[in-house]
């Protein structure tokens, strides 16, 4: 079977994007990976950061060859030392994530994977951008997605994944509650019971929700949203057949013991599930945009500036978005695949 | 010299403080520690949990004694089997309450570690009663307490503290915006270095300071507080020779590598702060309420009714409480001590 061609932005041309990519030559990949960016770009930080490299020119018919990242060129607007962010290169990383999600409508690419790029320079260039998932959203049509954090947690010689999805993003604290209506809610609990199902094959996934206040409430002393939101909407869809758990106090929510009884948690707000999965993963956890009719994944650190260059940079997060992206398309091929350890 | 008189709450005598409590006859300890309740229930937990304990009537002038537990004798209002919650033993819960509080204050206790209450239950006796903290507040005449949570992580063979106090505790969380005023944040930063430095032996301590929104508002893009409250709060206590980083943001803050810069993190609310700590401590962390006159600390577990009487609750919080709580009365004694390891 021919191995699959997996589309990587190489992402903000003066970060880490550029040398991480160049790294994944190191090893052998069950797939073709094929580097959307500058190849000049991505052979200088190669040089720069001591990493042997050999890149070819992207030619959809080629066979995968070990060691040889495919380069998809797209060619800066403007010479790039790293560090240096410049407006003028704005349009170049729009393109190169046009021409991942073109090929992934199209099915040349299995899926995508992101590495960071830096919105304030594209929005300093005048074009609105308030990140890619909100930019792939838009270019595929979507109207609803979800944002979702993963990664592997030690605990011991075990290493189960933590799966974090978020029900609010990026938006004022103050905002969340208002926002939190149950046809949002009910939206977004849809789209993570499917995508969960269908593209990391969990048949029944089981989903553990919080609630949106301390202690998830107490039983309305801290809060109604909890009765008048949550457990009205977890209700209905149980009816449905769902398996959803909670509301359940974030504070305990996140223990060993109560995320193994979980595929996946269901946080109502940005800093309620991130700061622990990011402790968790320690620079291993991705992002996974669901609900889109492709598959991305993408690293869940920036564009790390002051770093760019040294080849200091760990490439943890980036290679882990690869497995996922890997596994998820995988599943979504063959139904029948479990990926939800891949 | 002669080792410190702990007192010991030995909370809601349904739930598994009893067990616990009784269960610190088992190893040795550096202090004398005063086990507050009722003798009986102390002595039928430890004997249905298959603990040997041996218990001694508390008296002040008393040396301590290896492997005996002093009991301060509180007789329950009514008699009492585990998980059976009696409204009728209220008022016996508050009085193991008052006695550690009062021997505090007169100085015969160095400090006071409280195993956990039920609130419901007291309150549905016809107290007003919303937790330890704000009644430890009430009782010593307190205008504002801090609620700090901290316990070891382990990173291999490092094992390093977390600390994390919260600028609002227990309220719904779309009235935290509004609650945290410059004021409230300037009082609670007071207190959490004044503590740190005497409590701790943390000369200059470095405080880790989370902004209140996604990303710490991202440059007022997502939410004003960080730029109109949090950093000219920040900016005036540096003036004053605090040590004070952020506003940083959540979810990068509870790093391992930021965690390592500063000595303790302010989270702006609950679950903002705690998910990640209690994720981290694993079962071993405490609560110290910062600010009060008295040394408090105590687990960060809830009365689990259906573990009581199993003898399958663990004890480490607890035993932890008394550890941080002998390290921080050695140190208010002799404020050159460091007791940021103990």
């Amino acid at each position: 079977m021919k191995p699959p061609a997996l589309a990587i932005t190489t992402g903000e041309p003066a970060g880490v994007g550029p040398e991480l990519c160049a790294k994944l030559a190191s090893r052998p990949w069950p797939a073709r990976l094929v580097l959307i960016g500058d190849r000049g770009l991505l052979a200088e930080r190669a040089r720069m950061t001591g990493t042997a490299i050999s890149l070819r020119h992207y030619l959809p018919g080629d066979a995968a060859q070990v060691g040889v990242l495919d380069v998809l060129h797209v060619p800066l607007a403007h010479s790039c030392q790293p560090g240096q962010l410049s407006v003028a290169n704005a349009g170049y990383v729009l393109k190169t994530l046009d021409l991942a999600i073109d090929g992934c409508l199209s099915g040349e690419f299995a899926a995508m994977v992101t590495a960071p790029v830096q919105k304030s320079v594209i929005n300093d260039a005048g074009i609105v951008f308030s990140g890619h998932t909100e930019y792939l959203a838009e270019r595929t049509g979507t109207p609803r997605v979800v944002m979702m954090l993963a990664g592997e947690y030690g605990m011991g010689d075990a290493h189960p994944w933590m799966r974090v999805a978020l029900a609010t993003t990026h938006l004022p604290l103050k905002s969340v509650s208002a926002v939190l209506t149950a046809e949002a809610l009910t939206r977004t609990i849809r789209i993570l019971h499917a995508d969960l199902r269908d593209k990391f094959g969990l048949p029944l996934p089981r989903i553990l929700v919080a609630g949106l206040n301390p202690h998830a409430g107490e039983a309305g002393h801290m809060g109604r949203e909890e009765i008048e939101v949550i457990e009205p909407v977890l209700a209905e869809l149980r009816r449905e057949g769902m398996d959803l758990i909670g509301p359940l106090p974030a504070d305990t929510l996140f223990t060993p013991r109560q995320l193994a009884r979980g595929d996946a948690v269901l946080a109502m707000y940005h800093d309620q599930g991130l700061p622990v999965l990011k402790f968790a993963t320690f620079g291993g956890g991705i992002n996974v945009t669901l609900g889109l009719p492709i598959i991305r994944t993408s690293v869940d650190h920036g564009t790390a500036l002051d770093l760019a260059g040294t080849g200091r940079a760990d490439g943890g997060s980036l290679e882990a978005a690869i497995h996922c992206a890997l596994g998820m398309s995988a599943t979504r091929a063959n139904p029948n695949l479990d990926s939800s350890l891949s």
